[in-house]
């Protein structure tokens, strides 16, 4: 039989008895706030314009915890990102469990406390949120889905559209730090220690750079990488871009994993990193911003955007002066990443 | 070597060229809109003030498709319907997918068609989204979760606190016919064709009875049921609550399918009925506007809300006469319902 006391049961997302419990015990000492206890259907909120940015993202990533982060840290931050690039003051998150049965209520507990001081830190309340199990063998572990809203900061207007040719490419620091992590972790390669997940809201830093000016369009380079974003930009816009080897800031530690595993390391997803588009006269200035912040002090100044052309190409000018198409990675790489 | 056309594949969640053709080809032709289009890491939503109502819901129900509605429709109904009970006119919706390799794409087409169409049925649009993808054995099927942001209506305030003694229970019609839908179908009883989902978005009878007012609380009874919602209005409020048997309007087919397998109809889900407290002098009114409205034709007046009392009890007045408490179920009955 199983004990009920510390494994998630099948009844725990049943909407009765033992799912109040669960929200009593679990939910509510790690996350509770005004408007998560009231335990609506809904969350009201009062904010200061109708203007706002509503995003989501669902977790899986595998294994649920390593150096840096787990999967509750990756769910706040990662949907705050998403807001915040967007040009929005994250405000208020949901929360959506899908839990296993049999998963330990300690690890749980564990994901819970994280979260909740992971959203505390970063000013912003979990306000409503759902439950739900399945049976052993119908999911791993558990997956989490968050969702946010937030309120769009006046004046800022960010979009593909806003891109013009002599744009400038920033990337706010070091590129493949969570990606190369859960990798390395997952194939139990020794030099894990190593690295770290650069999990981070990156609110605190967009917040400064929006007040200052410049910035045409921003995207957090999680799945599919830097490589990603970057064809994105092409794709939409119609003009190539260029960047240099030279210029990507690198942690040692991953270009060794990265090498030894054969990734390429702009294919890497990340998790505390955005790539800004700038206008050539504010570049300067916006870099200097991310340097002076915590958040931000690799940042660099990374490439710029071409001219239209037919091909839109992404192209590396690589360390000893060659060229090569950056292209859009095929997804098989990194399953789980995030 | 698994054939890249009909299935889906880990690479589908990897944020590649996969992650995009699978966007492109299957989630844009079926819920494409102006918003959504764009593929932001946020929506921009302008509403017409930032009173909101803000909620999620995940969906693992089992089967995926069932008479009277399937996991899609269900994702955008019950979460349309949270935002409703809570006085919000819903505006927008997420959509976070999680698949499991293999899932043929055929069936994840039928899922994003009905997701869809019932979206424009019900005149929202799906707004953001996110996919990811598990190793088969790491999920079953497809698990979905959506977040709603709605506006909420001028003028009115619902809530456990404004409920008085006195007042009225209304449910707006037929109780149990989701979940003994799904029971059956999973049991392979023999009777489950005459059995229906209620699945429905409740929006548009709801704001009528938003606009004709005396309404105090509103919920709508899925998981747990209507035992589950009045045990917490009875332990919210401290107040007693008194509801007949003959009163409550339950689908003969229903009766005979909960009879047979011993289930209590007060426990089963529904998905298209709301339970409304409201103001003793208005409920004639509120009833006449649900049984004018094709979603409330079978709506009843099944109780009222009594004294506070030390055990906050709620109690069934049976046909015969008797009493008998009911209690907020344990939770074990019903997985996968919803």
């Amino acid at each position: 039989m199983v004990d009920t006391n510390d494994k998630i049961m099948l009844a725990h997302g049943g909407g009765g008895q033992l799912s109040s419990d669960l929200i009593k015990k679990y939910v509510l000492p790690n996350l509770g706030n005004d408007t998560l206890n009231q335990l609506g259907d809904s969350a009201v909120l009062e904010l200061d314009s109708g203007s706002i940015c509503f995003t989501t993202d669902g977790y899986v990533v595998k294994p649920l915890f390593f150096n840096g982060g787990d999967i509750g840290k990756l769910a706040v931050c990662g949907t705050m990102n998403d807001l915040a690039v967007a040009g929005a003051r994250p405000v208020a998150l949901s929360l959506s469990l899908i839990i296993e049965t049999g998963l330990e209520l300690a690890i749980l507990e564990k994901i819970l406390k994280s979260i909740g001081e992971t959203a505390k830190q970063n000013n912003i309340d979990i306000v409503t949120g759902d439950t739900k199990t399945v049976e052993a063998g119908s999911a791993d572990k558990i997956f989490i889905t968050t969702a946010g809203v937030g309120e769009r900061v006046g004046g800022v207007e960010l979009g593909l559209n806003k891109i013009a040719s002599g744009d400038k490419i920033i990337v706010s620091g070091t590129l493949g730090d969570h990606g190369m992590t859960i990798i390395s972790k997952r194939k139990g390669i020794s030099f894990e220690s190593e690295l770290k997940s650069d999990c981070a809201s990156l609110w605190p830093l967009i917040e400064q750079l929006l007040v200052g000016g410049g910035v045409r369009f921003m995207r957090d380079a999680t799945r599919g990488g830097v490589a990603a974003t970057l064809n994105e930009i092409a794709s939409s816009t119609g003009m190539d871009i260029e960047i240099c080897e030279d210029k990507l800031p690198i942690n040692p530690a991953v270009q060794v994993a990265a090498d030894m595993l054969g990734f390429d390391v702009l294919n890497i997803a990340n998790e505390g990193k955005f790539i800004a588009v700038v206008s050539h006269g504010c570049a300067e200035r916006c870099l200097e911003i991310c340097k002076n912040h915590p958040l931000g002090q690799e940042a660099a100044i990374i490439g710029e955007v071409g001219e239209v052309s037919k091909s839109a190409l992404v192209e590396l000018v690589t360390k000893i002066g060659g060229r090569r198409v950056v292209q859009l990675p095929y997804g098989r790489e990194l399953p789980r990443i995030c």
